[in-house]
């Protein structure tokens, strides 16, 4: 609750307290003086709750629960819907907002809370486990989610999802390109999003280039990730395609020194990629290394795109 | 942290019990029996911590701070890595899971949690309140972030971001539909973005129909969500639409008993619409009477988009 005035934290204290007391809560009392009051009530069977009472005027309910999550969240709702009340009748006009956030369950088999890379709390609805496993490089998660289809998680990080057709889409230049016919080079794309699509094209031969850094996400992909990779992982040979599991660079320095040229070159590899052959001095050098290689390898008229 | 195995509380309350308190904290411990230990750090400055040790495995760390929340942080993230030294010292192998979340920032300016409709939590990077007005009938915001545009919210209800023209393509039929000389008719949406994607099609001529709920929806949008709406709800006419602020169900039986008739009929109403004319008993007859409305006003082959 954010209140629009400075408010008698003892009187709050006051009004709030038999809500939890008739829960037979065991109220403990701690006075900050000019930061307000933090009161915690504990229940016998393993729930409790954190109020606090800032004077500026800023009220703060937590309730945690120890039990069939479901059971306890109706629980959890007529209190909050008491405290509420309670708080309208102090306050009416006075109050700011009033927000209620939705439960965050731990301790579960499944984790449901994947933060964005800036560091943003995402709840997904993840209903499955699909695939744990951990490679020397990393941990690979696919999870199930009933909105967006299987998930594939990298250390944490959330890559793609079945149902992101939209990211491969887009990396491949918004169906705005022609790429019947042409020499592909794809590096990184171990989901195989990128190799599927652009297979359906006809193209004339599409190289794809994964470290063995991937080779566990090649695995998991080519069985759970179908809607993103169809079957072209199956194999690693096909009719107008190929995939080396090798580091990129030493191949990138291969083609340039054979004159091999391409009309498209595709960097899918992650935004601050890994790398098996470290011999640059940082992140910017290896992204430098293989924008330049990249050029080398590129027909005059030839495209590059990443993310 | 999940653990492998049953835990001694009272050997994990020990070893984790120095941690706090050389920050200063004052330890309360409840005993739970059966469920553990709930102890209670609290600080002078306003912060404070719950330890939960439950026996079957199963070890929580809430840290609350009071303060400015990028100084709280970093004193939260030293805490919160020595209690992870401590827990990977004491059970090494036998940690199934350690899940460190996001702070959630309470009582600031910007509100930046807006959980989906299926109650999951998410935040967003949300830098700006751009718009809050009170209509009789809802909240009407518009938030800034700065990754997805401006955000109009119903209600707490997310509807659409400026980045969302993938919404607006989708309901119009993704790109299959020629609507170069048609008639078309919009029901709801008043963000503008249908009417201003179809107009740039050279329709014969929009009708978009939105209800007084909606005058305060557009006039939000009109002024924050240019990227989606552009310039057509600046007027209420203009050369092949027009905006009737009116509650459709009327309007369909106008419609209806004049004969006149779509080649599309696009309804963009929300999900559980609101009728200022209530003559339905509940949602699914308010929604069967706006489609059977809908068929009669639709020529032979005409066609009908819904979300």
């Amino acid at each position: 609750f954010s209140l629009n005035l400075a408010v008698d934290c003892n009187a709050v204290l006051k009004a709030l307290q038999p809500i939890f007391q008739e829960q037979g809560m065991t109220e403990t009392v701690h006075n900050w003086e000019d930061q307000g009051y933090l009161v915690t009530y504990i229940k016998k069977n393993g729930s409790f709750a954190n109020l606090r009472i800032h004077p500026h005027g800023l009220v703060l309910v937590d309730l945690q629960s120890y039990n069939d999550h479901m059971k306890g969240r109706e629980e959890v709702d007529q209190l909050l819907n008491k405290v509420e009340e309670k708080m309208q009748e102090l306050f009416h006009g006075n109050i700011k907002r009033v927000k209620r956030l939705p439960a965050i369950l731990r301790g579960g088999v499944i984790d449901r809370y994947w933060p964005t890379a800036d560091g943003r709390l995402v709840e997904y609805d993840i209903d499955e486990v699909v695939y744990d496993e951990d490679s020397p490089f990393q941990n690979i998660k696919i999870l199930h989610s009933k909105q967006f289809g299987n998930i594939l998680i990298l250390s944490g990080d959330v890559n793609l999802a079945e149902s992101d057709l939209a990211y491969t889409q887009a990396i491949m230049g918004s169906g705005k390109e022609d790429y019947t016919g042409k020499e592909v080079l794809i590096l990184g794309g171990g989901d195989g999003g990128i190799l599927y699509e652009i297979v359906k094209l006809k193209p004339k031969m599409v190289t794809m280039v994964a470290s063995n850094i991937d080779q566990m996400v090649i695995d998991g992909c080519k069985k759970h990730m179908r809607k993103t990779c169809g079957d072209v992982l199956d194999n690693l040979k096909g009719e107008c395609y190929q995939v080396l599991i090798e580091d990129c660079i030493p191949v990138l320095k291969r083609y340039a020194k054979e004159g091999r040229m391409f009309d498209y070159v595709i960097n899918d590899l992650t935004a601050v990629p890994i790398s098996t052959s470290p011999e640059e001095d940082s992140t910017w050098e290896f992204l430098r290394l293989i924008l330049d290689l990249s050029m080398k390898v590129l027909k005059q008229d030839g495209k590059y795109f990443t993310q």
